[in-house]
């Protein structure tokens, strides 16, 4: 049995304490995050500069002793470096020039793309040689799909209709862009293995908004793929999916995907998850009861901890922490997954 | 047995040609729908004029003889007859002066909620009595979770976190909000029902960013108490209930929510609501391949029409009709589900 809880978890042992850490746990809601990021003028900036990409990583860690720490990098540094010029406007969101057809396929390129991102791998070494040592170190990429969301829309949407359309009218050149994104997240995941991940993660932030056959091919094909390659380079490498919003697609993804442990949004009921899932999986507590706070984070907090007792299971959010998200709330959060009672404040008058 | 196809299906009849129209199949996609638009300033403008409203609702009727017409108006209609200020912005979206606490609740008032929509109930009136006879009226409303959503929002938002925050925070107050809500909600579909719509449809748009439990609260809960008291006070209109983006929960929807029919959005796999589902439903073709055309939406119109073949099915696409889409496309699918077989465009040099 490994020493590290999160690899413990991953592996399919159930430790009466679930191993814990948040997606987004490095961010805007840290104001030791926010005095590093006013340091550099972009978020690209930082993501592409290795001191200050590991001092974000290591701040939770610090603050939270979370059990694992996730690379801090933005899932768009894939398109970014295929070729494809990206900027992100404060307040509003990552831009892209849009890939519309097959036509525009030929302005992206593989060639140098490992070399494009050393900026990255170079972070991961960084932090994994500064992480204490039961804390795992997880690398992630987002999924084929879900980059191409952004790729062809240029940015988010409500609907990725865009998206959608060009896989139905011309599936030949949107596969060939799908193919070209699962060669290129399979280096990125490959490499950042090599730097010292010890987990991947794979965001498919958009498998949601698929129809089952359209599903199968863009979302569950791809990661397939990915995972076999991973696990044929890097056999001791485990790959958590985190196929958000597949709803009633969930147990396909669970059975053919080829990953290891699956992330859970908030929707999926605990109940089924147990039933139904073969393989350990994460989450899902809702961020925005995080952002609330008092008794309806402590109600919520310990039914995910009692539904998920005694299962392989990694404690998490079901999505991103919020950017106004009072970091005591994530204190108090975690005192509480690891069972400790913390004094909350409706409590002090009961001492005064 | 009814001669109306989609009373019949709704009553758990399973014709060989399943009844069909689609949500939106009046708005911008139709240039005659363009043309009746010019002529009125807003889009509210619109909805409160009987003379209009009634041509719009039936303009796709007289194209493609759909089985169902769907009154022409929009679920904001609700908070704005509460009080709330209510605009569109052409090419933003509705604008709401946001409803954010307990203490803003006293900006709404119930009294005098059915006469500012007087005009909406005389366009039901209108409606029915220019129908076809076979062509169904169907009324809607948003459902109360949904409503509140762009209440607390102030508009429309990509994960409407403020009103899931307000839900954590002061469940007593957001509850207060959703009780008024179901109280609004029944009386704007009582109203449309005695004014002559014959089915009534309940829009729950953002049910899917719920966990289970406020699913529970907000979603099931308060469409129980609508169509009880709907089912009481006009016991033969069946209520389609539409919980889109439900996934894994879909099933409490269909146990407990007390609706007569359920709506899949088009991530339902067909083989999975026809084991599992105890009522009639409607769905489920992807907008954007209506929009795409071609082979593809033959492929998945067929898809949709084996998959409920023999079933209490209503076919309609999986979310609305998507502005760009072409009204042959919709043509050729009307013809496609009713089983003619149109001449493509790609056959036309058998016939040269």
């Amino acid at each position: 049995v490994t020493a590290k809880p999160l690899l413990a978890a991953l592996a399919g042992h159930r430790p009466s304490i679930p191993p814990l850490w948040l997606m987004r746990q490095a961010g805007r809601y840290l104001p030791e995050y926010r005095a590093v990021r006013g340091r550099v003028n972009s978020f690209l900036d930082l993501c592409f500069n290795p001191d200050l990409a590991t001092e974000v990583t290591l701040q939770p860690i610090r603050r939270f002793a979370f059990d694992a720490a996730i690379l801090f990098s933005d899932i768009l540094v894939v398109p970014f470096a295929l070729g494809q010029p990206l900027s992100f406007v404060e307040g509003e969101g990552p831009r892209l020039d849009p890939i519309r057809n097959a036509a525009d396929l030929g302005r992206l390129t593989a060639t140098g793309f490992a070399e494009r991102l050393s900026a990255v791998y170079e972070t991961v070494g960084r932090i994994r040689r500064e992480l204490p040592d039961p804390v795992t170190l997880i690398g992630f990429s987002g999924a084929p799909w879900t980059l191409a969301c952004y790729m062809v829309e240029g940015g988010s949407s409500h609907d990725f209709a865009r998206t959608r359309i060009w896989s139905y009218r011309d599936s030949a050149g949107f596969e060939a862009l799908i193919g070209l994104l699962t060669e290129a997240v399979t280096e990125h995941l490959s490499q950042q293995i090599a730097a010292g991940a010890e987990v991947v993660q794979l965001f498919d932030s958009w498998a949601g908004i698929l129809p089952e056959g359209p599903f199968r091919r863009f979302v569950v094909e791809p990661t397939r793929h990915i995972a076999k390659a991973i696990h044929h380079r890097h056999p001791h490498v485990p790959i958590i999916g985190f196929p958000r919003g597949a709803g009633l697609l969930y147990d396909i993804y669970d059975a053919e995907a080829g990953v290891d442990a699956i992330g859970l949004d908030t929707t999926v009921p605990l109940g089924w998850a147990v039933e139904n899932l073969a393989h350990p999986y994460q989450g899902n507590l809702d961020p925005a009861v995080l952002l609330a706070g008092g008794e309806a984070l402590e109600r919520a907090a310990r039914t995910v901890v009692a539904g998920f007792r005694d299962q392989p299971f990694v404690f998490n959010l079901g999505h991103g922490v919020l950017p106004q998200t009072p970091p005591e709330h994530v204190a108090a959060l975690v005192d509480l997954v690891r069972g400790e009672s913390p004094i909350r404040s409706g409590d002090l008058h009961i001492l005064a």
